[in-house]
């Protein structure tokens, strides 16, 4: 490990905040110092709690997160959140509203958020996620709260490695809502009814309760309800302090088999992410010799079938061993 | 290949739709037949144009679809259609709506709508959906449409490969809304305003046009904006036409170099998703020894950590060689 970052690491561990953002640059970027910094943090981190909040556009998720932040800020622990952006195809480049919502906790040194795009992540969102949960966990987070349109399924897959899986429904959202809706049925440990002053509420926590009586499993506890205004209500009746408990009262609880199933899909997620990255940079790289670009343009040419292209290439597959 | 591959073959490429649904199952499921089918359809592929549909939730995608291949129909032309769902994260199941969307079609034996889960496609999306493309070329589709909805990044890629990609907005669905809008700016070749007989419509045209004017490049045109009503409106008023017309002249186009790029955009997608697909499935099979479990759990364990854990897994790396 060179020095440079060597002195990262010591001063993430010390729970500096520039530090923390730097190395989570180094790491999403996968600059070579990634896996030192990594390798270097690892056994330290591991033990903040993840809580994973997805749903559809429009639920209020961002305010909801924000408020669940604040009620384990009033228990006096420190909290990393990482927003997953769907941002653009093609520029990768971060969205207005994220930036202006990281500034809203820039005076409270007790909260990190981080914004990840969805793109560039060579091999997957989801270990690039749990690559930067761990850096904040080794920085001093001691909850993590990793929030995601869960819409497509590489950020379904980014929230399901969490240890208490939130859902956040609203009333009234249209059709091809309900059919997310129906997609994502089965992931939560929790779903959070929010905006629950509005008109519909009753029949979404009804309609909610008819589609987990198609997905009930004896292997696993049926998921809480819980309704929440998150844009704020009269103390107590925001729903934000029974969230918060319910949250508590499921990482405690009675099963700690489950917990150990999640870590352990964590832990798979991160190794075939890194599989597939490191694959996909020879292919593309200077590895293959060229080989992967002159296939592809015979595969284009219909001169060559794509499965005959990849055998091709993995025959000449010779993985770069990197040194420690 | 078996004779009973080589009869499906026959089959599928003499238009048979049962073939065709046969064909693409055995190709979703990566079955062992799938690479001798795409093998024998490869070289009759890659004729028919293929049109990208995405938008988020509520855009009124479906119906538009439907009406677009409607305007194909009545030109004479055979349509394939490839719905993309975002579907359950556990169990990999469709959803209603589709179903009950592909029973309208049914009576006419010119529309063949095939409807993919997103989940389960071990290389990625992408990949899977381009060789649905060919299965439905190679049995005599003459334009394909492939819809999805477009959050997620699987599902932008999906349509990235497309040689039109279409971008659905509607008025008035709200800021979350619009933070996706941000990231899907940079993708179409036409927006499509749909419901444009709303309130909003203006402001949702003077939106994209303001959005659009950060993003321009001299290296690729401006995309198109085509106001629909696919629910339906007097003849002609409901833009259907013009927007069938408006993807006729952008295929004709004055630039072939671009659909060249897309089509080595879409031979890329699939060689390197037969890559992680093979990478990922010798780990997880017989062929790791059980080593890709054992260094699971050990990282689970934080004994190892990710990186060592893939140098470790990649040093071992043998691919099985297929006969052809």
């Amino acid at each position: 490990m060179t020095s440079e970052a060597d002195r990262l690491v010591a001063r993430l561990m010390s729970g500096e905040a520039r530090a923390l953002a730097r190395a989570i640059s180094i790491v999403e970027d996968r600059q070579p110092a990634a896996r030192d910094i990594i390798r270097a943090i690892y056994p330290r981190a591991g033990r903040a709690p993840i809580v994973g909040v997805t749903g559809p556009p429009g639920a209020g998720k961002s305010t909801l997160v924000d408020q669940l932040a604040g009620a384990y800020r009033r228990e006096g622990l420190k909290v990393g959140i990482i927003a997953v952006d769907p941002s653009s195809a093609f520029s990768g480049g971060a969205v207005l509203g994220d930036r202006i919502r990281m500034q809203r906790h820039s005076t409270d040194d007790g909260v990190f958020i981080r914004s990840m795009a969805t793109r560039g992540h060579f091999g997957g969102l989801a270990g690039a996620t749990v690559d930067v949960a761990d850096l904040m966990d080794a920085a001093g987070c001691q909850v993590l709260i990793i929030e995601t349109v869960g819409v497509g399924q590489d950020e379904v897959d980014v929230v399901t490695v969490a240890d208490v899986v939130l859902v956040v429904l609203v009333p009234g959202l249209g059709d091809d809502i309900q059919t997310i809706k129906a997609g994502i049925m089965e992931i939560p440990d929790i779903f959070v009814l929010n905006k629950a002053d509005r008109d519909g509420i009753d029949r979404l926590q009804a309609d909610v309760k008819t589609m987990l009586s198609f997905v009930e499993s004896p292997s696993r506890p049926a998921p809480r309800i819980v309704r929440t205004i998150a844009t704020g209500a009269p103390q107590g009746a925001d729903g934000i302090d029974l969230l918060h408990q319910t949250i508590a009262e499921l990482l405690k609880g009675s099963d700690p088999a489950r917990l150990a199933v999640r870590r352990r899909e964590r832990s798979r997620e991160r190794v075939l992410s890194l599989l597939r990255q490191r694959v996909l940079e020879w292919a593309a790289g200077p590895g293959s010799g060229g080989a992967f670009e002159q296939l592809v343009e015979e595969v284009a040419a219909r001169a060559v079938d794509p499965y005959t292209a990849a055998d091709q290439l993995l025959s000449r597959f010779a993985p770069v061993k990197e040194e420690p």
